[in-house]
């Protein structure tokens, strides 16, 4: 599908850089007052009055963070923004603009970057996101991604990683684990694939799983839902680099410690489940597996009345002080440090 | 150099990302009051208040934009930061943040990626500019880096590419063709290095040359000497594209046509030298050679005082009526469209 074998597939030779550019963003239309120039100039132009500006940015690799054989390139450009809108709104601010990089070999069609834009266009339209620049280059090999996400906060509203206090709690948003076991499932499904071609994909149980693997959604609603509960979290991080990386650096940037409850670690049925075939222990997954796109904070004892029975939130533990550590508090009530192993280790 | 095979360099698996990050941006330091947060957490945090924030991007890959044989990584870093900061100039902003995304092959050890820190540490110095975020990841093949810069201008000092009206004055800054002829002449010691490994590079009648290649400034002295002057130009773009490219982006998005003198275009005697060894046309280099990180702007007739006889600038010719088109007023005094080849068609 994506190499340019079929001759009525139109070569990235045949256009230059910038009609490719203006090929591909003609269709982007503007969402926010704040983006006062778009594509189209030097640099793009944005105001944002009293509010502080929010920038992080992503570099999604071929063959490191995707496999265009299971991985539709809709799907792709779609993630790719998510990975970094989420960042925004660990800071629980609003993203407003994004600026998307790609570099691709020749063996890519024009029409294959087409489907890689209309996944970022769909994530903007979306998300309320003005796509307001970025390169497009050839590559020697694959293909990759660099997004960067623009977005603004009131300054009152800023939440960072390092205001975590002792005492607070620890929350947690959506279920964990999910998005790796569909990685895993769908490397499974690529290897009976190799064998035999003719094999259709068995996805039917899995279809929660897949899902949070190829289209993850990353967590406006939760910032949204925070101001209209009144709660400022004390601090924030997104977690899709895992649950156990992530809260080892906000414990240390907060200079804290936190016990963290095996049995509060929210996990979806198809989590549970997939973790009993595959005979894989669904609390490690829940810890290590990375890439759910879901929000880690703390907020003071005192508003926990206000998210109790929301279902957006899971308590999960509380914070220490620094010397207690941070630990893992097993179903057999066994206190395990946890340490940090997050995406890598995991040998994706 | 570069590869990892001598045991005394560290190999990249031996540190893990975030502790790669964090000894690569542990000398930081920050100039501007408007970065309330850099690296270190999930966004940057930037503070304009009733200043216009100005983003551009750009993605430079290893065997399409820069040849590791002959650039030293220090200088890469150095150039890949100019490259986003020419853009935020062109616009009459100043740059104050970027942000470094590095994919590297395991064939790279930690002290090359230090080397290539040094370069964009050294740039942000010279250029005071705060490394607020990036990103740090492997490659399956070479070295790539992106980098988002940041910048802000007052709403009436800002420029665009779409202001130039007939009449007005077609200014450049500095001088053209160098860069590229700094390419050319690297790559021919390249090749007489690999048939004679014992060869040394002949390079003092190329010096001027061979630095406008490796180590280019982009010009943040413009933006403030059109300040003092109190002259704001009508519009203005970055043209490391290539000059004639550049002029017809500025000539489409103004509705304007333009004539440009052949005589007029700054040379500097090196590039005249060379181009004559070379059996080059020095009208062509300077047109189409691109990678000069100069300034193309226009200005209102009346300000022509204000900037005649300052060395930094050129009139190279004037703004039409956007039915006369764009050409080229020869030597002999003959009239040639203008046509867009860019970086592209000079095969680099």
């Amino acid at each position: 599908m994506l190499e340019n074998k079929d001759e009525s597939r139109s070569p990235l030779s045949d256009i230059g850089e910038f009609k490719l550019i203006n090929h591909l963003t003609k269709q982007v239309k503007l969402h926010h007052k704040s983006t006062i120039k778009g594509v189209g100039d030097d640099c793009a132009v944005i105001s944002y009055k009293e509010k502080q500006t929010l920038v992080t940015t992503d570099l999604l690799i071929e063959g490191v963070h995707f496999d265009l054989s299971y991985m539709p390139l809709k799907h792709l450009g779609y993630k790719a923004v998510m990975v970094n809108l989420s960042d925004v709104y660990a800071m629980n601010g609003i993203a407003k603009q994004i600026t998307v990089s790609i570099a691709v070999s020749n063996r890519f069609p024009v029409e294959a970057l087409e489907e890689l834009y209309a996944g970022i266009h769909l994530a903007c339209k979306m998300y309320q996101v003005d796509l307001v620049g970025g390169d497009t280059t050839s590559s020697t090999k694959g293909m990759l991604i660099s997004v960067t996400a623009i977005g603004d906060v009131e300054q009152k509203d800023v939440v960072y990683r390092n205001g975590a206090k002792p005492n607070d709690l620890l929350v947690v948003t959506g279920d964990l684990g999910a998005a790796y076991l569909g990685f895993q499932i769908l490397e499974r499904e690529k290897q009976v694939f190799e064998v035999n071609p003719n094999a259709q994909p068995e996805l039917e149980n899995y279809t929660y799983l897949v899902e949070r693997q190829l289209k993850p959604e990353a967590r406006k609603d939760v910032v949204k839902i925070l101001k209209e509960l009144e709660v400022k979290p004390t601090s924030m991080i997104d977690i899709s680099d895992g649950l156990s990386s992530e809260i080892l650096h906000l414990c240390q940037q907060s200079k804290v410690g936190c016990q963290l409850y095996e049995n509060k670690i929210p996990l979806d049925q198809q989590v549970i489940s997939t973790c009993e075939e595959l005979n894989l222990d669904s609390t490690t997954i829940a810890l290590n597996g990375g890439e759910d796109y879901e929000l880690l904070f703390t907020i003071n004892q005192e508003d926990y009345d206000k998210i109790k029975g929301n279902p957006n939130f899971t308590v999960i533990g509380f914070i220490t002080p620094e010397k207690e550590g941070a630990h893992l508090i097993t179903r057999a009530n066994q206190k395990i440090e946890i340490i940090a192993q997050g995406w890598n280790a995991m040998e994706k």
